[in-house]
């Protein structure tokens, strides 16, 4: 039997390993080293996480990963010249990995023992991390550091998975809300082009010549 | 009953912080890449270190390192401009940090067990490996391996614990005699400019253009 | 008593940081950056591979590696005009050391209880990990990504190895057959200049300028 979760889960490595094959190929990277960066932009951030909770990471016993991300390297070569076309459906299944790898993130921290703060910063770790990861391969400075808001979706997500469980909803129920509003805040800052201010340059109201 | 070493703590954790949120801005990250790589400045080189002794992370029971990291913050946004006149402040502030971190990573590595060498590694990882993920995500070469002498006046300080050790000296003389000998290298190294050796071209006896 | 595996452990461990202290000194890191470049690319691979086997990194109680490193400074400073010339005996170390690091990888791995897949991971990564970690730090994209076969040739190592345990071959023997596959695999890489392709850019079918 495949879960609905199991469902999300496979949406989402194979979104994550997308980008990452993606911009890999770009860069010139060779098609191990676009696997390598594709599985590493999936599985990234969850490893950080198990690593930090002293566990042992996800996928060391569980080939699904691996071999979606494999999927996911056959999926860019055949359909190479597509993917352009299919961009939204992309950012889509991405921002559903986003909201179930943010909750996957806060239960297993909490489960682990660890204060609710803790993980919030666990959950946007699994979402985001993978990312950062990448960025760091191909050599950019972290895409979401700068660009609209994502990591900080997370944030909203595990603030809202608080305030379910503290208002005495189930986990379940908890987790659908924290990742619906991972995926509405993500969705709106990409459709308004919502992003964080950035702070001005420490010389900013002197004039200056670069 | 707030003690010496949490003031030092404190001081030396906003300092690395805010040297982060600084560099990560003229990157034009915005305020949550900022501030994550603040935090990540002040603790990911105690972070590794809790790693590498298989224990779990300092700051993920404690919310205090954060909590410095958001006031770190708010003081960058606040005073903006002023931050170039306090650089001698902060200069001092990030070198206190150095000399505890670096302490308190020998400490933490000797209890888990493992030789003195060993804990003198982990002493300088404590001190200087948060600037080194800082200049990864910066997507910059770590300064500490070209700048003036940083990571090794930990070493010196490492050496120094050591000797006060085999001298019978209890562990807060040894502590202090430790962060001493950081401090007074670290600034010593600033003010006389003082560098290691690059180590030359591999071609640099032959003329050369380029 | 030094073993032939003790030997063939120094080999690989010299080449591996002489790589690194060489490319940091390019990028001009002074001596002690050369020094933790070359140390992060000698046990860097094997240090992740611990980190997510969660057992207690390698070298933390055993200085020889360290030490090995610093000869390995040491060879760099004083035999800086003659490297090049002695660019096919470092080569033909650098491969004996990743074909040893992916048998020992394979080994800690299986021995820690893990599938057989995730022991041909581990034993890429402990070989192919520490330059990857070099090439971050010194702010270039991982070479290993791009050119000819390298962390494949362990790839095939680890199959290879598969084999020969299924046939009923005692570990030794499947050990040998594993770190032969991966050196002739680079060997033959390296003297054909075999490389995996790269995927096209997404719109190369269109006419393009740059």
């Amino acid at each position: 039997m495949i879960t609905f979760v199991q469902v999300l889960d496979f949406i989402g490595t194979l979104a994550f390993a997308i980008s990452g094959i993606r911009l890999a190929s770009a860069k010139r990277f060779d098609l191990f080293g676009a696997y390598v960066v594709g599985v590493t932009t999936a599985i990234g951030g969850g490893t950080m996480r198990d690593v930090l909770l002293s566990q042992s990471p996800f996928w060391m016993d569980n080939a699904f990963y691996l071999l979606c991300s494999a999927f996911a390297l056959l999926w860019v070569i055949v359909f190479r010249r597509f993917l352009v076309r299919q961009n939204n459906t992309w950012f889509l299944f991405d921002t559903i990995g986003l909201a179930l790898f943010t909750v996957t993130g806060i239960e297993k921290t909490v489960a682990a023992g660890f204060p609710f703060w803790t993980a919030i910063i666990m959950g946007t770790l699994t979402g985001a991390g993978g990312g950062v990861i990448r960025d760091v391969f191909i050599n950019e400075v972290p895409l979401i550091f700068r660009k609209e808001i994502y990591a900080l979706a997370c944030v909203f997500g595990g603030v809202a998975y608080y305030f379910c469980a503290r208002l005495g909803f189930d986990n379940v129920t908890s987790g659908i809300m924290c990742g619906a509003v991972v995926l509405v805040s993500r969705l709106l800052a990409v459709k308004f082009h919502l992003s964080l201010p950035v702070l001005k340059a420490e010389d900013a109201d002197e004039p200056k010549k670069d």
